[in-house]
C-alpha cells in the first residue's frame, strides 16, 4: 500500500500526527528532534526488518529441514539471501551496507513515507537496534544451551574437553601459520594473524545443530560444548596475544596473564556461587507472586553473568551458557526450560539470520579475478581449518563408545569469531587483501559445511540410535 | 568490579579486544569506528538497563501485590524510581536525561571502562535500542489482550462501547476547554489543546489491570477494551484536528476524512481477511516443521498488521490488538496464548517501567514556586479526567448486571497519550508553560490513580466472584 501521495499532500499533518506515544517525554517534544520526527519510521522499520527476519529463517529452516538438513543451516541461507550478498532488504553498516543500498528503507520510503533525509537516522537507529537483538538472541541460545547441559556430564568430560580444545587450536595454528609461510611466502606477523583466524570454534553454531540433532546431552555434545567454551577463551587470548604482536611487535605479558586469571576466576567462581546461591534463588522464586516470577529472576541471574563476562573482556555469551549451566541444576531447571524455548524461537533466528546477512559471499566469486589468489590461499585455510579440528577427537580417551569423528567435526565451524579476526586484520593493515579474503572463506565454507557434515557422521554413528530430523525438529524434547 | 585501572593499563590491549562478533561483518572494521569501538560497551549497558528494569518492575509489582494493589501500578512506581524523577539510573533524552546525568552510563565508565569519549553515543544508542525494546514490550501485550479477547463478545458490546467511547471523548473535552476559557481565562486555541489532551485512555494501563483482576473476558472488560480501542483511534483523530488547528488556525478536512476512513477499513479489513485466513493460518502452522513453527507466523501476522497500522499513520499497537483478536478465533489459541506468555513476561514490564522512567515527577512539587499555578489548573483538569469518563459508564443501556462504575472507572488512565499532547503543545508553543505543566501532571495522576481504583470498584461489585489478587497474579488463567 502507497499512501506517499495522500502523505505528502498534507505537510502540516505529517509533521504532527506522525507522533510515537512511547518515546515523547515529559519535556520538550523536540528536544531530540532528528530522533522524535522519525520514531514512527524507526519502529516500521524494526517491525519490517523483523518480519524479513521470520521469513528467512523460517522459509530456509523448513527448507532445510525437508533435506534432512539442519534447521540452523537454513536460517544461515536464509540470511544470505535477505542480506548484503544478495536482495540487499536486511543491510549494516559494518557489513558494507549504507541507508541508500538498502531495500527495506527503499520501501519504508514507498510504503511509510520516510522522507530522504531520515532515512540515514532510521537506517543506523535500526542497524543498531537489529544488531542488540541479535546480540540478546545469541545470549538467550547460549542460556539455553547451559540450561540443557549437564555440569556433572561437563565436569567428568572435563579433561578430554580441554585436551580437544587445546589441539584444536595448536594443530590449525601451527600448520596454517607455517602453511602461509612457506608455500605462499606471506610475512611472519600475517601468518600468525591468519593462524590465529584459524583457531576459535563458533559455539553457537555447533551448539545449535547438536541441539536439533539431540545430541546436546550425550558424552560427544558435553564434550564439544565444553570444549567450545574453552575455545572461545583460548580464542579471545590468543586475539589478544595477536594483536598486540600486529600493533607493537611485541607481547603484553601482564594482559594474557590479567585475561587469563580472569576467565579462570570468572567459570570457576560463577559456578560455585552459582551453586550456592540456587537454594535461595528457589525460595525467592517460590515468594514471588507476580507473573514471570521464574523467569524474571532467571534472566536477571544470566544478564548480570554477562554483564560481568562483558567487563571483564570475555564475551557476554559465556555469562549467559555459565547461568543456564547453573540454573539446570535447580529443581526449577525444567520449568524454566519450557518457558525460555518461545523466548529463544523468537529471538534465536534474529541471531542466526543476521550474522549471515552480513557476511559478502561476493569474494567466493572466482569470475572476480581479484578473488583469485584469495580463493587459492582459502583452499589451503579450509583443508587446514577442517583437519586441524578433525583431529582433536582422535585425542579423546578414556571414552571407548564415543564417536570421535563427530567431535571433531563439531568443532569445525569457525563463524563469527573468525570474522572478528579478518576485521581486526584488516582494520590494522596487517593482512594483504588476499588474505583476509581467504580469512573470510575459511570462516564461511567452515560454517555452512559443519551442520551437514555433523548430521551425517552422528548417523553413521553405529551404537546411537538416532530419531529422524523432522521428528527432532518439531518435538518436544529437541527443545 | 572496577577493572577500570587494569584495563586502562593497556591501551592497545584495549582498543583490540574488546571486539564484538556479532557487529563486525567482512568488510572494513573501523567502518562504522564510532559505534564498532563502543560495541562492547553498547551491549553492556544494554544488559544493565534491563537488570534495572527487571528489578524495578519485580521489586514494584511484588510490593503491590502485597498490598493488594495491581502489580502494574507497582511497575510504574518502579519505572519512577529508577527514571528521571529519582536515582536517574534509566534516563532518555527525550525525558530531559543526557548522558552526564545517567547514573548508568556513570557505572558503565567506573565499571566496563566506557571512556568518556564512548558515552555520549553509548547513551544514545542504549536509549534507542531500550526504547524500542519497550515499543516492542507495548505490541506484544495488545497481541496477548487481543489473544484474551473475545470478538464475539466485543461485537456484541460493540455499540455500547462505541458510545462509551464518543461520551468520553466528547464529555472531558468540552467540559475541560470551556472550565479553562471560563475560569482561568486560557485563549481558545491552547484550551481546545488542553481539552483535547483530556481525550484518549491509555489501553495499554487499562487492559493490563482488567487482566490482572481477571476481568478482561467479562463484559465489563470487553466494553473497556472495545471503549479503549475506539478511544485511541479518536485520540488520533483528535490530535490531527487539535494540531493541524494550532498550526494553521484551520482545519484539514481531507486529513480527517483519510484518518477515519483508514481506520474503519483498517480495523474492518483485518478482522474479515483474517477470519478469512485462519483455517490456511492452522493448515500452514500444522505443516511446518521447525522449532517456532506457531509463534513465529502469528508474529509475522502480528508484526504486518503493526507495519500497516504504522503507516497509514494509526497506532503499531492497534495492528498488535486486532492480530491477537483474529487470532483468538483459532483452533491454536491456547497453545498460542502458552507461548505468547513467557515473551510478555520479559517484555511488557519494559514498557511500563521505560513510560514512567520518562516521567519527570517534579511538576508535581509544590514548594517550586512555578509549579503552583500549574497544579491549580491540574487539579482542575483532574476532576474533569475523572468525572468525564466517570459518567461514560452510566451510558452503558441493555446491560442489566454491568458494573457501571468500573466502565467509567476503567477509561480513566491517559497515560502517555496525554503525554503525547503535552509534549507537541510544547513543541509548538501554543500551551502555556504552566498548562503544559498541568497537563502532565494531570496524566500522572490519573495514570496513577486509576489502577487501585478499578481494584476497588470491581471489589465491590456484588454480583461478581472476584478473586484474590494474589492468586490472580500468579494464576494460570490470569496469564
Amino acid at each position: 500500500m502507497n499512501f506517499g501521495g495522500l502523505i505528502s499532500a498534507a505537510p502540516v499533518f505529517d509533521a504532527i500526527a506522525w507522533f510515537d506515544p512511547i518515546r515523547i517525554g515529559s519535556t520538550s517534544l523536540l528536544a531530540s528532534a532528528s530522533t522524535a520526527d522519525n520514531a514512527p519510521f524507526i519502529f516500521a522499520g524494526i517491525l519490517a526488518s523483523l518480519v524479513v527476519i521470520y521469513l528467512a529463517s523460517t522459509i530456509g529452516g523448513e527448507v532445510c529441514a525437508r533435506l534432512n538438513l539442519p534447521p540452523v543451516l537454513g536460517q544461515l541461507i536464509g540470511g544470505l539471501v535477505v542480506g548484503i550478498s544478495a536482495l540487499h532488504l536486511l543491510v549494516f553498516p559494518e557489513g558494507g551496507g549504507d541507508s541508500s543500498n538498502s531495500l527495506l528503507m527503499s520501501f519504508l520510503e514507498a510504503t511509510a513515507g520516510l522522507s530522504v533525509d531520515g532515512v540515514t537516522t532510521t537506517f543506523q537507529i535500526d542497524s543498531e537496534v537489529i544488531s542488540v537483538l541479535s546480540e540478546i538472541g545469541v545470549v538467550i541460545l547460549l542460556f539455553e544451551i547451559g540450561l540443557e547441559s549437564n555440569l556433572q556430564e561437563l565436569l567428568r568430560v572435563g579433561t578430554q574437553a580441554t585436551i580437544v580444545a587445546i589441539v584444536g587450536v595448536v594443530t590449525p595454528f601451527l600448520f596454517g601459520t607455517l602453511g602461509l609461510i612457506t608455500l605462499f611466502h606471506i610475512s611472519t606477523v600475517p601468518a600468525i594473524f591468519a593462524g590465529a583466524a584459524l583457531t576459535a570454534t563458533s559455539i553457537g553454531i555447533t551448539a545449535k545443530v547438536l541441539a536439533e540433532l539431540n545430541y546436546l546431552n550425550r558424552s560427544e555434545g558435553q564434550i564439544i560444548i565444553g570444549a567450545a567454551v574453552l575455545d572461545d577463551v583460548l580464542g579471545i587470548i590468543v586475539l589478544a596475544v595477536v594483536a598486540s604482536l600486529a600493533k607493537t611487535g611485541e607481547v603484553e605479558l601482564t594482559n594474557i596473564i590479567y585475561l587469563i586469571l580472569s576467565s579462570v576466576v570468572f567459570l570457576v567462581g560463577a559456578i560455585l556461587i552459582g551453586r550456592w546461591l540456587n537454594p535461595y534463588f528457589v525460595q525467592l522464586v517460590d515468594a514471588l507472586r507476580t507473573r514471570g516470577q521464574l523467569l524474571i529472576p532467571a534472566l536477571i541471574f544470566a544478564f548480570v553473568l554477562s554483564y560481568i563476562a562483558t567487563v571483564i573482556k570475555l564475551e557476554a555469551i559465556l555469562g549467559a551458557f555459565t547461568a543456564g549451566l547453573v540454573l539446570a541444576e535447580t529443581q526449577k531447571c525444567r520449568e524454566l526450560k519450557s518457558q525460555v524455548v518461545p523466548i529463544a524461537d523468537i529471538l534465536v533466528p534474529i541471531f542466526f539470520v543476521v550474522v549471515s546477512a552480513k557476511t559478502d559471499i561476493g569474494v567466493l566469486n572466482p569470475a572476480v579475478p581479484a578473488n583469485r589468489e584469495g580463493l587459492i590461499m582459502a583452499s589451503f585455510l579450509i583443508v587446514v581449518a577442517i583437519l586441524g579440528k578433525v583431529v582433536t577427537g582422535f585425542t579423546v580417551f578414556g571414552q571407548e563408545k564415543v564417536n570421535r569423528l563427530a567431535i571433531g567435526v563439531g568443532m569445525i565451524p569457525r563463524g563469527e569469531v573468525g570474522l572478528v579476526f579478518a576485521g581486526i586484520g584488516s582494520a590494522t593493515g596487517v593482512l594483504p587483501p588476499a588474505l583476509d579474503a581467504a580469512i573470510i572463506v575459511m570462516v564461511i565454507v567452515t560454517t555452512f559445511i559443519a551442520p551437514p557434515l555433523l548430521q551425517v557422521v552422528f548417523q553413521r554413528s553405529p551404537e546411537q540410535n538416532l530419531p529422524q530430523p523432522e521428528a527432532i525438529a518439531s518435538s518436544p524434547e529437541s527443545r
